[in-house]
């Protein structure tokens, strides 16, 4: 617990939430009539409304991404080395929005809400989402906020497809896109970590084909080895390697099968806590997402055909030990642009800690980031 | 099925058990009173007993290495490629000995047989054994055979580990240990995917603290699990890539949660027929093995020092893509090797196929394990 809140915090915040009532179509070809929004806000929207930057959030992650909900808090939101007075998304500069997805568990309308045609929550018949589909409810968001365009939609991993698919689905509402430790599209190898974590929940007895709240079960088991199996691919081997390295918990062999290596313990705490909190239904949700994105599907797989459809700049960054969304993938994204001659500017950062690096400031990656919202700044209205 | 048997097969094979009365002391403390190793030979021990090749197997891995067992099994053993006349292990040149091992589940004795204490199977009362142990066992093996020295101990992955714990545990037993694909350690990243797999098995409730034979189950779901993480590891990135793409078992999305991806139906197939086929004991059992594996560990962390109780010369292999066990890994073993002054032949093959390379023949790969093997048997009065 802070004692007192650090002076580059955005501070106490409160997330509100926002009832649409129009209906929305999903790819899937469902419709959900209404639906709840979480959302946090920090700083301030200025007179012309041209200040403001959607924060887009990855698998797990939820609306609180910068600040405090409490002072009793231990941690603050999820990006908050990054969004701050001074930081490089600057509170002092920029009104940042960060919501919770549709389907998410975090208090957007999703797996665990109430049905409105059963009255009971969604469950397993909660819609199917993509990043299309999330995209263009943060646009009614948009809209809600009165904010015409984005002076930059932000994200990593996949969040940045959604800024992405920004870029593409509503090219005249954003400036610019930043699209950290993304992809464009997974490979087979990223599905197949994605399927393993699927059908670890699923094959979980506890899952009930998705109504486990019916039978007040929780998937937990499947949920633990979902996360277990996801947290390794967001470390590079040399990263767990340095944390833990060959650590033994006690000091010989105990020739068992209890976690004797600190790696082991380490992973088990992290599924465990993981599936004391996040739903099942969401998760696969999530995954799906993932699996889906693919932007130059319906351009006969031509990336760059795909990429002449936006208008705003970008900023695309990699991490050299990701090897998740590995750098290749964002020069692939780059390329595309290039080709497309859309203007975009790119670094990998050298950085020890494979996907989960842009969770995590560095200099350079914090130099840069700086740079680049500092000139989104400059073009807008103080 | 093939009509006749390939010219460059060893033909039909028949495995034989071995029975050992003597008791083996594990690494664990515990001893086992007797027990049984199922072993294939092919090719003919020479006069002088010196033609022996000793092959180790892998984490899945049992002792039908080549040939068939019957004219009607469609495949022949698992390193058929590179096990017969005119291949790399040349049976017209070698006498070749491939085993199961302790704790396997293919008729060597393991958590499946019987425990003379109890009438009962082992089970999770089956002691965990270790590389060292293993060796300990082929020394009896190769005693009981005759065979004072090994022409060359040879294997891959696991394979390997046993190879190189034979030039430390019996030093003056071998005269060459073919390393391929392998590591003298795990990392901390392997260690954590094999615990995602123990995990997977020992939450199945199915598992019953792995008494699941006197409950009449099997843990099928965490098996299942294990194999399809195990298996995303065996193959890079690139080769999943090739095989699979992105591509749709159907025309469209179908945004659910069935096998879409062709990539997803492949894993799931994988893991099904392995929880089919394979003991849940054993495969926790394989991958502590793996764990514990660390011949430097009582040389305080020296690798060089423990390569120096080696008398040996040594082939290791490596290959480019096998992210697994990473070239790098090979590397470290061969810089002690050298440091220890071992007489060492390296080189790191390029293949696409990740860890699973060791097992699919390319030109260079063989040409360099034929010349090899080619030079041991000069070595070899015929």
């Amino acid at each position: 617990m802070p004692d007192s809140l650090p002076p580059d915090s955005v501070g106490l915040v409160e997330p509100q939430t926002l009832h649409f009532d129009e209906p929305l179509t999903l790819a899937c070809g469902q419709t959900l009539p209404h639906y709840d929004l979480v959302v946090e806000t920090y700083g301030d929207l200025n007179a012309d409304r041209s200040n403001a930057v959607l924060i887009c959030h990855a698998l797990s992650g939820h609306h609180h991404a910068a600040g405090y909900h409490s002072l009793e808090e231990r941690k603050p939101g999820w990006w908050d080395s990054c969004i701050g007075p001074g930081k490089p998304i600057d509170t002092n500069r920029f009104f940042v929005v960060s919501l919770n997805n549709l389907g998410g568990c975090h208090g957007s309308t999703g797996p665990i809400s109430t049905n409105p045609d059963t009255g009971h929550c969604y469950g397993p018949d909660f819609p199917v989402v993509t990043v299309k589909d999330w995209v263009d409810s943060q646009a009614k968001l948009a809209d809600r906020l009165g904010i015409k365009q984005w002076a930059a939609v932000v994200g990593g991993s996949l969040g940045g497809m959604q800024a992405l698919q920004w870029s593409l689905s509503y090219p005249e509402r954003l400036r610019h896109a930043v699209v950290i430790a993304s992809t464009p599209r997974l490979t087979a190898q990223n599905i197949a970590f994605n399927e393993v974590a699927r059908k670890a929940i699923t094959s979980d007895p506890e899952f009930y084909d998705g109504r486990y709240a019916e039978h007040n079960a929780t998937p937990r088991r499947g949920l633990m080895l979902a996360r277990m199996v996801g947290h390794i691919t967001y470390l590079s081997d040399a990263s767990m390697g340095e944390k833990f390295g060959r650590e033994l918990r006690e000091e010989a062999y105990k020739f068992g099968y209890d976690a004797e290596f600190q790696v082991e313990s380490y992973l088990r705490y992290q599924g465990e806590r993981f599936s004391e909190t996040f739903d099942a239904n969401t998760y696969l949700l999530m995954t799906r997402a993932l699996d889906y994105f693919d932007p130059a599907y319906d351009y006969d797989n031509d990336l760059a055909a795909a990429m002449s459809q936006a208008r705003c700049e970008f900023l695309v960054l990699s991490f050299s030990t990701d090897w998740r969304f590995t750098p290749t993938r964002s020069e692939e994204l780059v390329n595309a642009m290039i080709a497309a001659r859309r203007k975009v500017s790119y670094a990998e950062i050298d950085a020890p800690w494979g996907h989960d690096a842009f969770l995590i400031p560095t200099p350079r990656y914090e130099d840069i980031f700086t740079a680049y919202m500092d000139r989104v700044a400059r073009e807008v209205q103080q």
